[in-house]
C-alpha cells in the first residue's frame, strides 16, 4: 500500500482517537448543559484537518518497530498530537483574526456570534477572543493528558524521553510563534535589504514546521515503538538529518502555494498569506532581490487588510519575478540535503522506500 | 513549628525550583538574545506570589507519608503546579485588562510597552495581548514538563492518578473560567431577583477555587507520597470531604476582601471586584436582598471601570447592609462542615491539628 493509501486508512481512525479522548476530559471536567457553547467550541475546533502530525508520528513507530504503516495504530498519541495541534490553532487564529479555519467559523468567531445572540453586556468580539482563550487552554489539557495516557504504556526510559520531547516540541512552538508575530511587526523601509530576514524567517521555520509538524512527531512515533535503547537513539538522529531539510522544505512549499496556490484546491483566498504580511524566505529572498519602487508596491499589500485584488495581482507578480525562482531552488537544495542524510543512513530498504515517498508528499504537494 | 512557619521556610525553596525549572525549558526550546524580551516576560510572570497551591501540595504529602511539613520538599511538583498558576493568571490578566499584578506590569503590559518603545508596526496593545497567549502557553508547557518530572519518579498506579488528576485539575479551571466569565456577560435587570445568580456563583468557586487552590494540589500531594493504594484512596476522600468546604470558605473570604479588604494589606484597590463586576456569593445574596433602586445603585458600579469612589462607597455600603451577614453565615457554616467531616475522619491527632491550623489560615486571612 502507498504511504498515501495509508494514511486515508489512518485518518479517520485518528479522528476518532482525538474526539474521544476529548469528549472524555469533558465530562471529567464537569461540563454540562451550562456553558453548551464552550463545549461545542471546543469540539468543533478539534475536527477535520489534514492530521499530518498524528501521521507522521505513525511513520515514526513504524520504521522504529520495523513494521508496515497500518500494522498499528496510536490512539493516545494520535490524539496528543491533534489536539495540541487544535489548542495552538486556536490561539493562532485569535492572533491572526482569522474568522474562518476550512469553511468553518473559528471558535473566537463562533463565540462572539453566540455572545450576539444572546444579547449579552459588554463587546461579542471580547468575549470570543478572551472564551476562545480558554477553548485553546482546555485543548492543551486534553492534549497532555493523552500524552500522559501514551506515556503509562512505555517502560521508564521511553517514558522519560517521550514526555521531554512532548513538552520540547509545545514550548518550541510557543516561541516560535512569538519570534514570528514579532516579525510580522518590523517596519518595512523600502531602502533596507534587511527590512525582511530571510535568516529570521528561516529559524521560524526551523521552530513552527520542520520540528513542530514533522521532526518531533516522528520521533515520538519512533520512540513509542520500544525499540532497544541504542537502536532509539541512531533513528532519532537519522530522522533528524533527514527530516529537518524535508521540514523547512515542506514550509517552503506551503509559503509558495500561500501566494501562488490555487484558491479552489488550497482553501485559501489568493495571496492571502502576502495581505498577513508573512514574513517568509519567499519574501525576504523577493525583497532583497527588489527595487526601493517595487518594495513600496509590496508595502500597499502586506499587513494591509484593505489591499484590492489589483493591489495583490502586482504584488504576486513582484514576487514571481524576484523571488519565486531563488526560493524553488532553496526547496530543491533542502530535498537533496534531506536525500543526501537517507543515502548516508544505515536503514532498511523498506525505510528508504517509505521515507522517500514521504518527502514527495512533504515537498511537492498542491495543498 | 507551626503551619505559617513552616510555610515561610517552603516558599523560597518553591521559588527556585519554580524558576531553575522555567530557566531549563527555555534553553531546551531555543531561547536566545532574539526575543529576549518574551524570556523575561515568561520569568516574571512566574517569579512571586504566595505560592500557595505548592504549599497545599505539601501538606498533602506530608499527611500521606505521616512526616511533619519541612521534612520533605517536592521540587517538580511545586513548579508544576506553580508555573500552572503563572499560566492561568497570565491569560486571566489578558482577559481581565489588568496591568498591573502584585506591583509589577502584567506580562501583556510589559510587552505592549516593548513594541511601543521598538516603534513597530500596528498596535502595542493587541501585540501584547497576542504575545502574552503564547506566553501563557509556554508557562503551561513548562507545567506539564514539570509535572511529568514529578510522574516519572512515581510507580505506575501512583503515575496515572498523578497525570489523570494534574489534567483534570487544568481542565477544570479552564471551563470554570469559562463560566465566570459568562456570568460577568448576564445583563443586570434591576427588576430580576435572579439575574445575580448564587448557585452559578457557588459552581464557579468550586471548579476555579476549592477544586483548583486546595483541594486538587493537597490530593497531588497525597497521590506522591506514595502511600499503600487503600491508604491513598481513603485520604484522597478525608481531603475531598474536609477540603472542600474549607476551599468554599477561602473563595469567600477573597470575595469578602475584595470589597471590605484593607487596600494597605490586600494590595488591591478598594471596592475593586465591584468595579470588575465579579458575580461572587456575596454579590448573589446582596442582590437578592436588596430593593430595586438599591440594585441600580449596585449597577453604576458593577462592570464599570469609571465608576466614581463616592458611587463604589454606596454600593459598599449596599454590599454591609445587604449581604454582608449572610455570607459571613455562609462562610462559617463550610467551616463547620469542614469541621464536622474531620471529626468523621479516621485519621491521627497530628493530621487533625494540622488541618485545623489550615483551616485558620485559609478562612481567617486578611490578605
Amino acid at each position: 500500500m502507498s504511504l498515501s493509501d495509508s494514511f486515508s486508512v489512518l485518518r479517520p481512525l485518528i479522528d476518532e482517537a482525538t474526539s474521544e479522548h476529548l469528549s472524555g476530559l469533558l465530562v471529567r471536567a464537569g461540563a454540562s448543559t451550562r456553558g453548551e457553547e464552550f463545549t461545542q467550541a471546543v469540539l468543533s475546533a478539534a475536527s477535520g484537518g489534514k492530521r499530518f502530525r498524528a501521521l507522521m508520528a505513525h511513520v515514526g513507530y513504524c520504521l522504529g518497530a520495523g513494521l508496515a504503516l497500518g500494522e498499528v495504530f496510536l490512539p493516545h498519541l494520535s490524539a496528543a498530537l491533534e489536539l495540541y495541534q487544535a489548542s495552538a490553532l486556536v490561539h493562532d487564529d485569535i492572533i491572526d483574526r482569522a474568522n474562518e479555519r476550512r469553511g468553518a467559523p473559528t471558535p473566537h468567531r463562533l463565540l462572539a456570534d453566540h455572545h450576539g445572540r444572546r444579547r449579552w453586556m459588554g463587546s461579542p468580539t471580547d468575549f470570543g477572543e478572551h472564551a476562545a482563550i480558554l477553548v485553546g487552554d482546555f485543548l492543551f489539557s486534553a492534549a497532555t493528558d493523552a500524552a500522559d495516557a501514551q506515556a503509562l504504556l512505555l517502560d521508564e526510559a521511553a517514558a522519560q524521553s517521550f514526555t521531554r520531547r512532548f513538552a520540547d516540541m509545545h514550548a518550541e512552538v510557543a516561541l516560535g510563534q512569538y519570534l514570528d508575530i514579532v516579525a510580522e511587526q518590523t517596519p518595512l523601509d523600502p531602502h533596507r535589504d534587511d527590512a525582511v530576514s530571510g535568516a529570521d524567517a528561516l529559524d521560524v521555520a526551523l521552530h513552527k514546521s520542520a520540528h513542530y509538524s514533522v521532526v518531533h512527531p516522528a520521533a515520538l512515533g519512533a520512540i513509542c515503538a520500544s525499540a532497544p535503547p541504542g537502536q532509539v537513539s541512531t533513528l532519532l538522529a537519522i530522522l533528524d538529518s533527514v527530516l529537518t531539510p524535508w521540514g523547512l522544505a515542506f514550509q517552503l512549499r506551503d509559503d509558495d502555494l500561500g501566494v501562488f496556490g490555487d484558491p479552489q484546491v488550497t482553501g485559501k483566498p489568493a495571496g492571502d498569506d502576502l495581505r498577513e504580511g508573512k514574513r517568509t524566505v519567499l519574501l525576504a529572498l523577493t525583497w532583497e532581490a527588489s527595487t526601493p519602487s517595487e518594495r513600496r508596491e509590496l508595502t500597499r499589500v502586506l499587513a494591509v487588510p484593505t489591499a484590492s485584488p489589483s493591489e495583490i495581482g502586482a504584488a504576486t507578480r513582484i514576487v514571481a519575478r524576484n523571488g519565486r525562482d531563488a526560493h524553488e531552488e532553496t526547496i530543491a537544495r533542502l530535498v537533496a540535503d534531506g536525500h543526501a542524510a537517507l543515502q548516508r543512513a544505515n536503514v532498511g530498504d523498506e525505510a528508504r522506500r517509505v521515507l522517500a515517498e514521504l518527502c514527495s508528499l512533504l515537498t511537492a504537494r498542491r495543498s
